[in-house]
């Protein structure tokens, strides 16, 4: 199933700009995994916030979480989840999902 | 381009229905020209509305509200549009766009 | 997969009352067919509306979806749906489901 | 008297985990005790956040305060009580209450 | 237990105001039953609005809902229910309740 | 002239408990001749939640605004007054006021 | 008291503008005795928009919703109403009031 | 003094189709008359709506409600006027204003 | 021009009480040589807040920002500013402005 | 393209006032860079506030995000973005863009 997920991070501006290096370089990494794994399947910055909408898939919401919980800068995100159903007018559609 | 854009149909309850049958027909016909075009890549249906939530393709803003004034149903759209700028862990982002 | 739906209905006050007699016959039968089917686990009235929150299950959202649109009502209804994940603390958690 | 309730643990995000650590552990034998008094009857993981919704049972709102205020991150909580009437569709109803 | 209740008349300007003189008149009739049952124990104007605050008693929510649905004006009001538990400082405390 | 007032607390999560402790105290203490001096009428706990709701009287809002800043936490408050008029349903009103 | 009122009309685009023109001129006559009365001391239109911010003056919110309620357009109107307390600040404070 | 301006046009779904076409050509006419006139300085479609930013300029606010009241559309018009104030960095700064 | 501003005032609640002291004697004797210079002409304070409504005159949006920011308090106060036009009833108009 | 962006700056009140200085005058340099390169065509203060509304020109939003987010008070930047189409009454149309 795919779901719409609307990411925002609050890192706080006076944050150790170190830590924030390091934990972005780890979230790359496991957003590549999660990329790999087919979890994600498309991430796009909103233009001019620390701010993402990604398409996720996941058997379910379950699954949905502990794929969100497991990056990096989990403590950090605002997160809000909108559950997708097929569309009849959905171009991927006669590929089948 | 990309922009996500989430659509509401404020068709009233007390519509004809027949009216809506046949400019539902209308409105699949034209996204189906609109996926082949390109505009439309994705579009999902929102749980338990009349919404959707669609993934469009365009030049630029004009050339986007040109696509969605296309619309057989587009008197009766409530429509937000919200850019999207490239993400460095976004899958598709290797094969160009 | 459970999912909490907020539904409200929005019949207008000058209404014919006996079409939302008749209709709210046909939504209490169609309601008893998602519960007999296990779509619908619970539902509460919402005190001084005609609102009500719904403890849903489906194996999807396009299946849920499918479900509240199949209600005699869905034309008036204003659906808000939140999906569910599981929860350590769940008592029904155990025993499953 | 059921009760849908909204709970949003705002720990912050640079706060001790090791204190986090303990009080979820006090936190989860909490929920357990209310659980099993029957005051705690469903509880799901909002997906993407440290948040949750419940099902709980209480006589009265002094009642359902006094058992929310015992959990250990009370502090930390932000919640949002619905009061729930009965529904003629809801399938529990037979079963009383 | 207390409930606060804010009921708002969405009566429509262009309506026919005999008929409104006349529900009027009903609801006041009701209320005042409402009154007499200890059900509604105080009502205030909300100044510049066909709306009002209510300090409304009820066993149970659905006992409350059943209350406010048999006011006349029902399908004309939007209604929002606050449950209330008992505070220290409340000077009614002392008497019970 | 009677108001309603909705009060929250803010007080941080991480602040001094015994500072709570000992301001709560000093705060019952002032709603207590608050209460005495009828200027709060009646207050409920909001429940799951710091924060109250109050039913006031005062002369006018230059002395409602008086007595809430005189409350020993009101730096820590977020405070919402709502002006009442009176409503022909009031049970209150035969006894004048 | 003074009191800060927000005033929207709703009047409909497709209403009788003869109706129209003739309430607005019983309004402007109207709210002329209010001024004369001191009631309403200013009023300023909200650029835009068919709405007004207006400073009014009342014993306390009964009079004040008696004020608002006897303008011709009331079944029309949205009203705010904001309560008002003395500020050290004020210029007129030496004046009394 | 220059005005950011948000402008939505809420014609009916089901309005006439011509009496549209003929306003809007009127409207197309006054524009180009506050064009001319250096009101109206920049103009903007928010893309997938029927609404508008816009730049004008007027000496004050009641000058500014004067030329927007003047679009023959204005009754079926929600506007939002927003007051902007010179910035240092503002490139059109130099050339006074 | 005449503004209608409101203006809170986010002040810690663990700050410096010190501070607050003297910067608020700074804010008053500021306020005051804006209110004899005219451009503070009446200011109101919101029952219950550290918040208030002002109604400023300033010959433009650049002057009343350059008055407001003049305040001692500025870094910590949040202000919305209504441009206000003139209306046909208001009681002043006839004195000219 | 343009965009009509919102900016608002986030800087705690109780910061180090050099360091807001220093990344002040940083920030006036970067936008007049942004400016002379066309990227910033219009730049206006909102009254009362740190916070400012923007007409920037950029090839896409992925431009746009890069543009931003070389501000060097961008990590205390509170950042919306509304994408701009053509508008047949817009002034400046005949001149091309």
């Amino acid at each position: 199933m795919e779901y719409l997920v609307h990411i925002e991070v609050a890192w706080p501006a006076d944050g150790n700009p170190d830590d924030l290096t390091r934990l972005t370089a780890l979230e790359r990494n496991r957003a590549g995994e999660l990329a790999a794994a087919g979890t994600i399947r498309r991430m796009w910055r909103i233009p001019g916030q620390r701010a993402n909408w990604g398409l996720w898939e996941a058997p379910d919401a379950t699954a949905l979480h502990a794929a969100i919980a497991s990056l990096p800068l989990f403590p950090w995100l605002s997160v809000e989840v909108h559950p997708l159903a097929a569309h009849p007018s959905d171009p991927d559609r006669a590929g089948g999902r």
